[in-house]
């Protein structure tokens, strides 16, 4: 008796991003794998999803203070390069290839990683560091971007994504 | 009083198959990485589930014209393939493995990737580029699978995957 | 009228944790991929998550009983591992890079592959092998970990996995 032909619009839209969260792991360290994270929270937070981003494995070079500012592409074991296998493993291939990705990441005016990372902080997006390999790279806090806000383990990382979509990266 | 034994059943089914969706993003472009996604979208069509795919990175060369057809394989960095890295950066090695791995999805009837598309794509599922990989690869509409419904940004995505199970390939 | 303040609650814990389910596809082969699935489900089963893991194309190595045991690690195509691309081809290297990261896991007290499943089954969790892949590599249930459930097709897992936070590693 109360509802009206207008009330279930409002109601949907609650629903539907009111509670949406997302719960990215972030576990590589190149600079190809790196840009989908951060593109998908940066996307998802402009939506008003919660977004979190938990690095773990080789994703800790995205937030580890001495490699986040270095991360790398390789040719190498990626067809999808067409590069000659032969020319893949030539010294210096590392950094030019580096190089030329990170002018066509300019180019199209997307920031670099730590930028980006202050973005996503600084838009609400929660960045967490695994604490099991925190552990066995022998890191801590210190060693760690600012914006990260705890290393947590991996029952941490199962509690705070209940209910989110999930993505492993 | 007026619930019986047999109401459940039709009401669990209607919630769980009627409603769900799978969003799939591609972002490899290696012959062994494009298969899982399709194999998967296919399955899920077969179920009734709505089901997208999204190309983004090296994923676009399972949907740009020149390649999608000609997807490769190495053993390069994947020590699951048991050969020797001595062999591995042998010239012809690609061409080799990559024949093989073909010879093995054609053995137990998958269809090559093009006519895969072409499946989906007839079965209703949606396939989707990513606007700022295009950029990146200066690619347009033209240049990829006719399947492909729109080159979208990444909060397109985010959109349109809500309430989505979310798979990252 | 009937409600009242502290209802909400169980009926919150309810829905969010007793009905939680995961379902994770392990498509990786080497020593540094095998881990990730491993651990979430680890944490996941600890929390009374209902968990299944799916072993697909590379990720067949972390059940057949041939190989589970000698997963290996290889530098190669990563550049996160800072390991000059002029050492990373040398012979022996995978060998070596193999044995730094299992001393590196073992110094964390985290079990080797085998004992890993052994802990996961035993704790309820699910672990089913991808049909396709049995048949691409000529695999019965016989040459399997025993404590795989079944080979099961795309369909199956996409069914088992209704209402289901999904991963692929």
């Amino acid at each position: 008796m109360t509802t009206t032909a207008t009330a279930p619009i409002p109601v949907f839209e609650d629903e539907d991003s009111g509670d949406r969260k997302l719960a990215i792991i972030c576990s590589k360290g190149s600079l190809d794998m790196a840009y989908p994270g951060l593109v998908l929270a940066n996307a998802a937070l402009g939506e008003g999803i919660e977004t979190h981003l938990f690095f773990t494995f080789w994703g800790f070079d995205m937030i580890n203070k001495k490699t986040m500012a270095h991360l790398k592409f390789t040719p190498v074991g990626n067809p999808a390069t067409h590069m000659p296998p032969s020319l893949m493993g030539l010294p210096g291939m590392t950094a030019f290839a580096t190089h030329m990705m990170k002018k066509q990441i300019e180019g199209i005016d997307i920031p670099e990683v730590p930028e980006f990372l202050d973005m996503i902080s600084d838009a609400g997006g929660h960045l967490w560091a695994c604490r099991m390999s925190a552990d066995m790279m022998h890191l801590g806090e210190e060693d760690l971007y600012d914006g990260v806000e705890g290393i947590i383990s991996a029952t941490d990382f199962i509690e705070l994504s209940a209910g989110a979509q999930t993505l492993f990266i």
